[in-house]
């Protein structure tokens, strides 16, 4: 068994703690020379000295690296679009680099397509809508995560309708992805809670989708065994490097798996929450789970109960539904001990906005055909209603 | 679930029977343009009309396919490097298509390259010494299989010194690969059973692999997994579209799995069978399959174990010995069962050969620094004897 290793499917993906390092010897493995580079990253990264030593490892070799700060957590396309204009644009960096968390990864993909291509973002809203591949891109995820470094997806926010929307496309896919856990051992609590349990419902909706394939079930799977048995340690242990790297690789898995099979309802009723009241994505994802599979439950009881015999949660003559059903206990029990709450009304939401959330909800089409049960407004309601205890 | 379905990492895999039907669709997820294609294949595959319904739903999109069909089986240096400058080059083809077993193939993959590399094939044995990326390359495997669809290897002998050589280089992956199992439904059954146990040997050795890894294991377990229940099926019952589909991607996977991996002593000792008498590399494998996972049981037999136990061949109360020595039992009534001999005598060894073979496979080192325990040539020696009974 080695530590560092490199895996090839069709690009690269370099996986363990301290891979970090090899960055500037792993440039050689992109299709073009790259002499100048933009690194776009957070502040945290910096406090760390990561940014630091890469610049130094990257001007051994000769490259020129632009440190770039500005984008914001949520990136709005005017932030996304101002950034590139004053400064990706000027310096023409050969390569994007980016280090940080799902958000600043999603700029950084848009930076990399948008030195390639004219139009502007606004145009690329949908699926398939950028013609031509970018820069060569490599991320480096700092959380694990929303497995937005092998995703073809990046979530931008139009500010004037509160809006979260995805941008989707072949060319937003890096040519080298660098998982190295030892950058998340810092990582706050709360962060660790909330994209850990986002990547758990990225491979349980994957694994329930109508779009489920044998492929995205091997990854589903493996990537909720990963993070089953690892989110608490990983929470209550951050300074765990073998609970680090099972989240890492098994949110990895998670953002392999909704790219074949696609994400579903959970993620349908937590974008309106994120807009409407601010509530971090993987926090919202996590309150709703339970309640989501719980209505899901008469139409892929099979499936759930596949997951809870993986974890190893039931006995081998546990019914389907009794199966199912400890699957739903255990990621009760997880969020409670990770310390996500159960209740809307922490955040302002009350029993007058769920007309409002539901309507919202129900515009996330995409998501909610990946649903193996149908939702009608109604049930959306329902839903919600059980986070107003 | 959905029977046919895209499946991204970095590039795309297309899975499913039939799905072969979509590929004029799929040109449009190249890179660039693609009006003029070289269709790399073999008589079988025109024989089943498949290279005809290709040909005419390509023409359907204005493409232009030149049919190349004089590669050889094993093809050598000489015949790649003729077959390209007769017909390749003239031709000028935007991408290489190939509709074929493995050696088919591993040609196409140097076509696509030759066209962009002024270098001969000769300059290229060995790894990472090609340097430009080829042309979009699409790879359709007709049998399960060399996963060669999913390594950045080519396999190319050099007929004076009877010898298999390897070229690996990422510029070798394709852009798109096509899995489409009705493709092998036809497939003689000697083909079926050594390329079939091919593939578990990649797989198995991937798993005991010094280099074994996280990613390197998953895809080796689910590729074991699928092959172990399903290769008599496939064997016994060819036009089993369930048993070839879970063949198909049981090859994929190891593929993905070598790449990450490598294989180990079992390729190491087969490959001297093939080159000096003849023997099929996947008949070769199978036969010496047992004997090196018995000469290595004291390195790994825990790992060996993990197999057993996931293609429930034992009890939870086995130990880790017990459960490996039933992990090579079933691996000898399958080699049984597909009608794989275990006398080397059949292809003309005999005692005064081991010497011989024992000294070409010590020349192997590459595989053999990836096996878990170190092979001295009395050891080689003594392995080759058991296969003279
Ligand atoms: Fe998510
Ligand atoms: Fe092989």
């Amino acid at each position: 068994m080695t530590t560092t290793y490199h895996f090839q499917t069709v690009k690269h993906i370099v996986h363990g703690a301290h891979s970090l390092d090899l960055l500037a010897d792993k440039l050689a493995l992109l299709d073009t020379p790259v002499k100048r580079i933009a690194l776009i990253t957070q502040p945290a990264m910096e406090q760390l000295g990561v940014i630091d030593r890469v610049t130094a490892a990257l001007a051994q070799k000769d490259v020129e690296v632009l440190i770039v700060r500005d984008v914001e957590p949520e990136p709005t396309i005017g932030n996304v679009e101002s950034v590139f204009s004053e400064q990706i644009a000027p310096f023409a960096p050969h390569a994007i680099l980016s280090i940080g968390g799902g958000s600043v990864l999603d700029a950084a993909k848009l930076f990399a397509v948008r030195l390639t291509n004219e139009q502007p973002l606004r145009e690329w809203l949908g699926i398939d809508l950028i013609r031509k591949p970018g820069v060569p891109l490599i991320l480096v995820p700092t959380t694990a995560g929303t497995g937005s470094e092998v995703t073809p997806n990046a979530i931008v926010t139009l500010p004037d309708e509160a809006l979260k929307v995805g941008i989707v496309s072949r060319h937003l896919l890096p040519q080298l992805v660098i998982l190295d856990a030892a950058l998340t051992l810092k990582l706050p609590k709360a962060i660790t809670a909330a994209t850990g349990m986002d990547a758990f419902v990225h491979s349980l909706e994957s694994y329930i989708s109508t779009k489920a394939n044998p492929v995205s079930d091997m990854f589903a799977m493996e990537s909720m065994r990963l993070i089953g048995a690892n989110i608490v340690e990983a929470y209550e242990h951050g300074e765990s490097i073998k609970a680090r790297e099972a989240m890492m690789l098994g949110s990895m898995y998670g953002g392999l798996a909704l790219t074949a099979a696609g994400t579903a309802a959970v993620h349908a009723l937590a974008y309106p929450l994120g807009g409407m009241f601010n509530i971090t994505h993987g926090v919202a994802n996590a309150m709703l789970l339970p309640h989501v599979m719980a209505f899901n439950m008469d139409a892929c009881a099979g499936r759930l109960a596949d997951v809870a015999h993986a974890l190893s949660l039931c006995a081998h003559d546990d019914n389907e539904e009794a199966a199912a059903r400890k699957l739903i206990e255990r990621i009760n029990e997880w969020t409670a001990a990770v310390d996500i709450p159960q209740d809307l009304r922490k955040f302002g939401v009350s029993e007058d906005d769920l007309d409002a959330l539901a309507v919202a909800a129900a515009k996330v089409k995409r998501l909610l055909g990946n649903n193996p049960k149908p939702l009608s407004l109604d049930d959306m309601k329902a839903i919600y209603r059980r986070l107003l205890p």
